[in-house]
């Protein structure tokens, strides 16, 4: 009987560490999650360099080639990553026209194993002008892996 | 042996009777997804009807009660579902400001079976002015049925 306080003791101390494990736990992202995530990051990225030197086409390959791909901007719907394509390269016809684009305030909301919900801010450094707004993604995990099927951008 | 003629044709016109039912079936969405599709319908619907007797709660009603829900606009990243429900009353303070309110070219797209993104075009009718645009919806399903998480809202 002697021994029953420590024994007290030790099974409340097993509680307490029990209960810091589980708190960790249900802080920390499933390793699926934090590598959808990144994937998606790496997407948009890829998409902002390729943007920074001129390169659209490179741009555009973080967008689904689906006839199904919208981009949404005010009153205006583009519909296929074709017809997309050729809106960007009209409305961004020279180096100028495109500036410097970064992105921010990035958050990634995964919907289930093969899509997700990303929204950001956008941002384009030019000589005259500085455009900006917002943006929200609907990505898509595909044989060629992570792809906006959705884009509606806003601008401020 | 002389009805093999007869048999042959038989299994055949089987076949082909089977092969016109898997297009006929590959045609039809599954009745999950056609559900699933009426619901999320009916959610957007019922907020244009509460939109349209001046209930900005009932309209509200659309959206999961969640401090992650966001609206977004232009420039502007309103957080959290009281937020946006305060948004909106400030924006709509008359009856006269909340006009009559249409939807139309309502596309919704299942990402998954408690997943879906809804592209559409909306209309306020005033006696002044017809502001109008377009919207991208996130639903999900909740323990309260179809809500939206996430509804990025272009104007004009």
């Amino acid at each position: 009987m002697d021994h029953q306080p420590f024994r007290l003791t030790a099974i409340l101390f097993l509680l307490f560490q029990c209960s810091i494990y589980v708190v960790s736990q249900n802080k920390t992202k499933p390793p699926s999650e934090n590598k959808s995530e990144a994937a998606i990051r790496a997407v948009i990225e890829a998409q902002r360099d390729a943007w920074n030197r001129g390169d659209i086409d490179g741009y555009m390959d973080g967008y689904e080639r689906s006839n199904d791909t919208v981009f949404v901007s005010g009153d205006n719907v583009t519909r296929g990553w074709q017809t997309v394509l050729e809106r960007y390269k009209k409305n961004y016809s020279t180096r100028e026209k495109m500036g410097t684009l970064t992105f921010s305030d990035l958050e990634i909301t995964l919907l289930g194993k093969d899509s997700a919900v990303v929204l950001g801010r956008w941002h384009l450094q030019r000589a005259s002008d500085e455009p900006h707004g917002t943006f929200s993604l609907i990505f898509r995990l595909t044989k060629q892996g992570w792809k906006i099927i959705h884009d509606h951008t806003s601008s401020a």
